[in-house]
């Protein structure tokens, strides 16, 4: 069905039906100039937004619309799960190109609710406009946390162990063997049995914020910095070491990497190391705490959840800088290449 | 400069230095996963949310980037106004494409900066991302409102007053002619003296909203529901008749459209009755109001704040659906002719 068929409000009024959940603290939903919402005073409230590109972030002949979606909001959820909060209520602005049709428009909203059923809130407004090529989705999600429980990236101490939760690099490597398949010349990748990279590849057109375990993290006084893994490892640890005043070494033989990465790596010809350094989108957490509490911490997060957490490295001196030490014992300067956009 | 020669990092520090303002409630700023903000809890939290696409809603050749970054601004205070609230922290999204500078970057969110300033609010956030070809700003806005000034599109009543703040049509004809000074072939428009269309021209350019208005109107208990233009007159009495179950009679002769917008749309050969019911992105208000109560709400917005009221229409019961009444008395069924995204 085209989008003229039916107009703008036409449109609406089927998104409305689609993500409507019941939630009392909703005055007012979709469909006036704001969404109005009754907020609890103990809690501070957190704002974020992600914007996702067609053709810089998402591409529709590698990722089905739903999937397009639900990428989109998991990114502002594992935004709010990095601060220790608890999603609150998402606005979602879409630009839709002339080519998209009612259903697909419908399709990137189920991936969007989706994400929010499964996390426990609801997507109260937003805005449809018309795109003249590209599709682009705005995401913008309110969270609540107590202030005791808030992380940060600029909290992080001298001698606190560096940690990350799951695995690194399976995104990135789900990402470039999707896109070798499209471009089956380059590459023989349908060499590669679909059974052995299909926890990788969903990585990527399936990622899922952590936020049992950051909230978990949260209420531990020993954790001290937080953030979410959206440009690769080196970054993220950049980040926390430059807004918290400190230096890092990272251990290059702690760095959790799967087997089906590593396996794909190594069909693909990319460094394992590379992937988890420098790969976007695993939506992981870093985290820095202090060293005497790692054994109750690491263990109170992975018997509620399931979910292993490595100690990849230690908070320095800012002096030191970042460095990475390498299987061998080198010690070399360790530099953020995540994604440029400009 | 390139926006290569610094990043998106050294970007992001830029910005945030011009768009700083002190404000207490924000705990963690930009620069953090999310913003985190101190909240009241005796009000409601209101959010919305407008994107503005290249191509769709403005033109590089036409408008200055600082424009364009006000424009987009703008659509979001005048949206917490409309629902009587004051705006509270906004989040700004922006897509970049590759031939735009660090400069005309800079430009835009001093655009953003100058509405948050002399409105009183601040940008606490965002994210700044690569664009294939267009510029997209997507603005997020929270507000507040106590529950008993919250304006809604549903509330008015029959037997109502409809009424509109300052005049309307102004932006759309200042919008068309700059078109046609751009293309003179099309039209010989120079010949029109710049000093007779230039407050129309900045009722495209500058637009206002208006937030001391509602402000007040709000705090009437006379005055029941409330929508701000963004789509003419004729959508936004749509708007409020659907949702609030009544019908609406408009009267022709009681549009309020200057006369520099009647004089421009002469020489354009527009009719200035479509540009006040159809034109866009005035932003002015549309109330109900109790009839009874007409001279006191009136006089006390017009004396406090100086803007002109004028009384259009009036609110009937459901079966009579939305007309006009034209200058020679015919009834004539009003049809929403806003701009279709699609």
């Amino acid at each position: 069905m085209d989008l003229s068929s039916i107009g703008e409000f036409g449109l609406i009024d089927r998104l409305k039906k689609r993500i409507f959940r019941p939630d009392r603290r909703v005055v007012v939903g979709i469909g006036d100039d704001a969404a109005v919402l009754r907020q609890s005073s103990e809690k501070l409230l957190l704002l974020t937004t992600d914007v996702l590109v067609e053709r810089v972030h998402f591409d529709r002949r590698i990722q089905s619309y739903r999937q397009i979606g639900w990428r989109a909001m998991v990114a502002s959820v594992s935004d709010v799960a990095a601060m220790g909060g608890e999603p609150g209520h998402a606005l979602v602005s879409i630009c839709l190109p002339a080519d998209i049709t009612v259903e697909q428009t419908e399709e990137v909203y189920d991936g969007l609710h989706s994400v929010a059923e499964e996390y426990g809130f609801s997507i109260v407004g937003g805005d449809t406009v018309s795109s003249p090529r590209d599709l682009v989705i705005s995401v913008f999600l309110t969270g609540e946390v107590r202030e005791e429980n808030l992380m940060t990236r600029a909290a992080a101490q001298t001698e606190d162990l560096i940690c990350v939760t799951g695995q690194l690099g399976g995104a990135q490597a789900g990402l470039v063997m999707l896109q070798s398949l499209k471009d089956k010349e380059k590459t023989p990748a349908s060499a590669f049995p679909e059974n052995e990279w299909q926890q990788v590849r969903d990585r990527h057109l399936w990622p899922r914020p952590r936020l049992r375990e950051a909230q978990l993290l949260a209420r531990e006084a020993g954790v001290h910095a937080m953030i979410d893994v959206s440009d690769g490892l080196a970054g993220e640890v950049g980040h926390i070491a430059r807004q918290s005043g400190v230096g890092a070494e990272i251990w290059e033989q702690e760095i959790p990497v799967g087997q089906q990465t590593r396996r794909l790596a190594e069909h693909l010809g990319i460094s394992p190391l590379d992937l988890a350094l420098h790969g976007g989108e695993d939506f992981e957490l870093v985290f820095t705490m202090a060293a005497d509490q790692r054994r109750r911490i690491l263990q109170a997060v992975t018997e509620e959840t399931g979910t292993s957490i490595a100690v990849v490295g230690k908070v320095t001196a800012a002096q030191e800088g970042i460095n990475i030490v390498s299987s061998q014992g080198d010690r070399i300067p360790l530099v953020a290449e995540g994604y440029r956009h400009f």
